[in-house]
């Protein structure tokens, strides 16, 4: 087999077989084959497409690529969530409790990662004392008693895609459905999930622009899942602004614990009942939606889903007593509270861009070296279609800078006003197969 | 500017500035910009093309990528002319007395290059004695004198199009029109011409297979002639079988010779007088295609032709008694005659087939390093159209080695038959503008 004639084909488009990628992807990973040889072949799958046979392939030899984490040990079904990437999404910390409340085995691997605010663990590390260095024989053990447990990234996991997506930011390729979509699920499945529920974020603050692309991508994932026998389902969520009120790390972990009280924002509830709903099915507790989000609403209000955090908190080194007094995470110096300059109905609150103000902050790392600071943040006091006087508070800074006058500039440039404006629809499709 | 950026507009579908296509050539060629970046930038042009100016932005920025001869000191147009590729192309030698006859200067720069039979300098070394190996004082001289020379490849010309070609066959973006042409009007222009005739091949030999296809290159390099002030015309020539009889290098340089004298094959006569003639009106010596052709039958009549390649040899050291004494050529050990198995009319000679026989006798080079035998080749005896009886000899092998059972075998594989042919339409277009 050569790769010029393989790279041909996929030009000409042709369907490369599961052995010609399973060649591509296992060169590339040894390096047999060079960068400019991917390259040339990745921008003809980006005019040329795949096919879901190819799709699945691709995303099969990147996980063969490396390690792979096996949670055979993890009684019941390992449903595994996966959000493409917003501001202020918090959905993780509550559906984690939420699932295991009912149940549901959460064995959740995470990362640090770089962004607007901190990763999962960024967050969680806002409970004293709290840490995700544990032995694999504790984690499934936790996971196995409580039903619940974050572990941090252990094991080479798919180099295969690391490595293509190094490639793909410097050679415009990344922003093709079939790399993008194999890229996401051979993560999750190198991980361990037996199901993946997808949160596919589109608007201003996400990846996926329109709902056409966010919808076509989370459909490409779906049919992944199927034809790799990993069930799979998707919602496609708004991002045009960023979800619940919060943005930053100790900021989103009390929020989090709101929402499982029954006391968060009604989108972040709202979102978080809907992807829980999934995962309940997935996981087959309950036949359907409707009957897996009534026991979801359940475990809210009987306060099981907030004892289950407690347990895992506990479980983990840190301090549970958090959630009941979270004045007891970090706090920022200065609380500044941003007024409006004019009365009217909130138009526009550009979620990329109040992300990148909370990075201003210090909320996100930009690179991996970079420190991150867990008090800091932003507090939305209205979101889109609310109505807002003159003088009234927008957003309060959480800072531990006094001066953050870049911060409210950039502030007042993302947030807009009109007459009349109704709020955005929070979930814009759901997909089940 | 950024080369990431510069992929995405291509792979959009945008128009590149010259500047943009200056920054590429010009990082590449310094090694600024890596292999996988300009691998994605090619198939995303093979999937976009480029436009007349690009592609004229292009060539130019290749021209400048590196050393340009200047044959300022040679008086007149000079005019060069460039063949595409085919098996048994004899026509450089004719070409190049026949119009310095005419008082055109001939300053041909030329390679050994790799193929079915040698370079054009090959060819010229079956005589004894001559040599390319000469000063570029005497090179202008002797033009400027006896209006024809030809020096062996001196200067780094064009390094941007000689990496971008290896790239380019590593990554199956070779078949692109706008690199292609590119590649080729980038050569002629940093070698001095002033106007270029492009002999465009077609068929099996050739590396475009189609007539269109071949029309399409032609046509983008008379346009890129165009935009950067060289004129240029084009021919587009049947390389379905080989041209003439003879393959190999001094088989050919005496068909080059006979064909000189008014004596040689058909197509190959045919062929010089058209490509010649182009050459003449663009060196403003005729102003119409008709009238050049009668001036260059009349040197071919007169002896002037042959007069004038006697004087070109002895410049550069060579025997001129070869002219009239080919026989002293250099001569293969053994002749063998292949007989016709069958009888009937000759549907197929396939042309690259037959150039891969010769090689095999060791006529051509597969490697820069390979040896080459000057003295072998095939000489055919019927084209297609022609009548052959069983037994008639079909092909005569010169080799210096006895046994040439697979060249046989490869030869009757090549060679069909039918009740009733049509020779081929030699010329399939003129292209002038």
């Amino acid at each position: 087999m050569r790769m010029v004639d393989l790279i041909e084909k996929k030009r000409e488009g042709h369907e490369l077989t599961k052995a010609e990628i399973q060649f591509i992807i296992d060169g590339y990973t040894k390096g047999d084959i060079p960068d400019y040889q991917i390259s040339a072949i990745l921008m003809a799958v980006y005019f040329n497409d795949m096919t879901d046979q190819e799709r699945a392939h691709l995303t099969m030899a990147m996980v063969e690529s490396g390690d792979t984490i096996d949670l055979s040990a993890i009684h019941g079904i390992k449903v595994d969530k996966h959000s493409t990437g917003g501001v202020g999404d918090t959905t993780t910390l509550v559906l984690a409790p939420l699932v295991a409340a009912l149940d549901i085995p959460v064995a959740k691997m995470s990362g640090r990662g770089l962004g607007h605010t901190g990763g999962t663990i960024d967050k969680l590390e806002s409970i004293d004392g709290f840490h995700v260095e544990i032995s694999t024989n504790d984690f499934i053990e936790y996971v196995n008693r409580d039903k619940m447990a974050v572990i941090g990234q252990t094991g080479n996991l798919t180099p295969a895609d690391k490595k293509l997506y190094a490639l793909r930011d410097v050679t415009a390729t990344v922003n093709a459905i079939p790399l993008i979509a194999s890229s996401i699920m051979s993560k999750k499945i190198a991980a361990g999930s037996d199901a993946i529920v997808l949160d596919v974020k589109t608007g201003a603050g996400a990846f996926m622009k329109t709902i056409e692309e966010a919808e076509q991508l989370a459909r490409a994932m779906v049919k992944i899942g199927q034809e790799v026998g990993r069930q799979t389902m998707a919602v496609i969520s708004d991002m045009s602004q960023p979800l619940g009120y919060a943005i930053g790390n100790a900021l989103e972990m009390k929020e989090a614990i709101d929402t499982l009280r029954g006391e968060g924002p009604e989108d972040l509830t709202e979102l978080s009942l809907l992807l829980g709903s999934q995962m309940v099915v997935l996981a087959k507790k309950a036949d359907t939606l409707e009957e897996a989000r009534g026991m979801l609403q359940e475990v809210i209000d009987n306060g099981k889903a907030l004892e289950k955090f407690k347990v895992f908190i506990k479980n983990q080194g840190g301090d549970p007593s958090i959630v009941d007094q979270p004045e007891k995470l970090p706090e920022a110096t200065y609380k500044i509270d941003v007024p409006a300059k004019q009365s009217g109905y909130i138009s526009k609150i550009v979620a990329d861009e109040m992300g990148v103000a909370s990075m201003l902050l210090g909320a996100g790392r930009a690179t991996k070296e970079d420190d991150i600071d867990l008090a800091v943040g932003i507090v939305l006091k209205a979101k889109i279609g609310d109505e807002v006087k003159e003088g009234e508070t927008l957003v309060t800074i959480h800072s531990n800078q006094e001066n953050v006058d870049d911060v409210i500039g950039k502030i007042y440039d993302c947030i807009s006003f009109a007459d009349a404006v109704e709020s955005p629809k929070l979930v814009h499709k759901v997909i089940t197969e």
